[in-house]
């Protein structure tokens, strides 16, 4: 069972993704849980704090698969091809995330904003500290690590908003291709 | 000197980027090249009229920078590499159309949204084409064409996304970069 705060989470996201942000009422997020009038705030303080909840939230996500990605091995090259996968699969599971996200950036105060940059910018890290590793090992040859890191994270994200279901390119040979995808950008040997 | 529909064409992107489509009045567009009234419906028919002719310009464009990339080489890498720096090279410079048309997209009434997603359609086909002629002439090794050129074509909206004139990483480092990766990804030899 989802927590109440956890279905909130959920009805809002489905709602910045349909209508935006701002034409989203907390009444049209009451109203998609089954809350009337004021007893919402019992759960969450604000429409704001429900979009950096949601965009915070998909780093986090995103922070702990990679994590769990790369601690499975210690090669280089593997740990750059799992990171991608985890990478690309949330994205093809999570549309509506990576959707508000792009979209709606802007619709944060700054204080929230300042976090979910700074926590996109210690997901690039990561890719750049794989990229840098594999450099560093002799396995990759790339002119900038920076930019490597950029074009694997922009895949993931164009997968999210391409990639269908009912698609004839399935998650799972889009996640393998694009994990092969990223061994070739980096040019692991 | 502009003319003055490619004023209001230019000054109605400025404005749907800043506020949005929804938010955007005629008024604001007007205001903006210094038509006060209904003498800008001398000029433009509606808002939508406006949006539509953005992004059929946008892709337009495109189209046109893409044959005239490939027109100068006949060999599949070179032609693959020459089409992908002509997209990233636009895309470094027309930031707030790529992002009006990632976000507005929705926002056109049926009739133009089919046209837009057409001719995304066309230039999406394009790159697959070089990417197939490159396969025929066994020059490049990937198991899906569509989704290297989809690829491909992502790395580019990535660019609009991040990329800063003023950055660390100037637009011709990241035109040649992702040239080359372009190569990479289908496995030129």
């Amino acid at each position: 069972m989802p927590s109440r705060a956890e279905e909130i989470r959920v009805a809002a996201l489905g709602l910045f993704a349909r209508l935006g942000y701002e034409a989203t009422t907390m009444a049209d997020i009451g109203a998609a849980v089954g809350i009337r009038g004021p007893s919402l705030y019992k759960h969450v303080a604000s429409k704001q704090d429900l979009l950096a909840a949601v965009m915070t939230g998909t780093m986090r996500e995103l922070l702990a698969l990679h994590r769990e990605a790369v601690a499975t091995t210690d090669d280089p090259a593997e740990r750059l091809r799992r990171a991608t996968e985890a990478h690309v699969r949330y994205h093809a599971g999570h549309r509506l995330e990576a959707f508000v996200g792009n979209r709606e950036i802007r619709s944060l105060v700054p204080s929230n904003r300042r976090r979910v940059l700074s926590l996109r910018a210690e997901y690039e890290k990561c890719f750049r500290d794989l990229v840098h590793a594999g450099i560093t090992a002799g396995r990759f040859h790339v002119m900038s690590a920076r930019l490597a890191s950029y074009a694997i994270l922009d895949l993931g994200m164009g997968v999210a908003v391409w990639f269908r279901a009912d698609g004839e390119l399935t998650e799972d040979i889009v996640t393998w291709q694009y994990g092969e995808m990223a061994l070739r950008i980096v040019g692991a040997t």
